[in-house]
């Protein structure tokens, strides 16, 4: 195992590259139906197990009713800096068929869709953060889901905010410079990658 | 629940637009480290839960041992045109942290790591076609992984190629059009979408 590091081996795509996880969101910044329109569509026509597309979202904005019941079931430690988005959604797999039996990719195929969804977000100038601190039964409920269907990760998308504005501890964090493993500890078989 | 359509609502990034999942691949063109590079960087930069990083890939390129114990591995209907893809990789989940506990997010976050992959192959001229259908537990055997750890897919990446060469039963699936559930199917919340 190689330190995690910053830097880039390859050149990726730019909306690829700019894709991070804020904490700090501008507090005015205003999304709605359409301007998150194309990060949907983007999730839409993600790939899936036998084009199943076993996912949902549910969307609210900064201020309505669905925002609130969302943002109250993160842990505060989330929630404290995730308020100040534009707009919060919850990403649910559907986990099992009507036969009741469990759908092996759901999870995967989910994955996918909300990566779609940032990686569009980020051509358009947005911001998504990600997070599965948040208390998922008592969601599942207010959500009226069954139990064919379970809450995975709520993410908040806007505008990037000023940092300033965050705690101390979560500026500290914010100013972190995001690391990852090098390719070479986990690409594998017929290469060999630094 | 609405019919599944072609159509677009929203413009998304022309990577995302031109993915899909074909199964005619070029048996002339060839892949190696340096071209796959950006779209391993890609799934390099993806998010993860507390960036666990719980993905590694084995890749092999077609006519070595690894492009054939993967490719082996799948089951006819996939393998008989999948062989003629440049390249074949094994995506691989940590399900299981040392402690023994499973980590809920693995599945969820591998998906995105490949999401990522994809996007960038597209971005960079490449098809690439994800599949489930393959011995995942023979697979798991032949490369030696322990128990913290699962083959999720596989996934060929190569040229698109000529669909005159599939049998014609693939040939008719290869022409039909991609399709989806509206977004009204699968967004609801504080918005109304078609």
């Amino acid at each position: 195992m190689s330190e995690p590091t910053t830097e880039h081996t390859y050149e990726i795509d730019p909306a690829l590259a700019a894709r991070w996880s804020p904490r700090a969101f501008s507090t005015t910044a205003e999304l709605n139906q359409d301007l998150l329109g194309p990060a949907f569509e983007a999730a839409r026509w993600s790939a899936s197990s036998g084009n199943s597309q076993p996912w949902s979202f549910v969307v609210g904005f900064r201020g309505d009713d669905v925002f609130t019941m969302l943002t109250d079931s993160m842990n505060p430690g989330n929630s404290v800096w995730a308020v100040n988005a534009s707009a919060v959604v919850a990403s649910i797999a559907r986990t099992h068929n009507d036969e009741g039996e469990a759908l092996s990719h759901a999870l995967y195929d989910l994955g996918q869709a909300v990566a779609h969804f940032s990686v569009q977000a980020s051509a358009n100038g947005l911001v998504v953060h990600q997070m599965g601190g948040f208390d998922a039964t008592a969601l599942h409920g207010s959500l009226g889901l069954d139990d064919h269907h379970a809450v995975v990760t709520l993410f908040v998308v806007g505008t990037l905010g000023d940092p300033a504005e965050l705690s101390e501890r979560l500026r500290e964090r914010e100013a972190k410079p995001r690391v990852r493993k090098p390719l070479s500890d986990f690409v594998s078989g017929s290469v060999s990658y630094p």
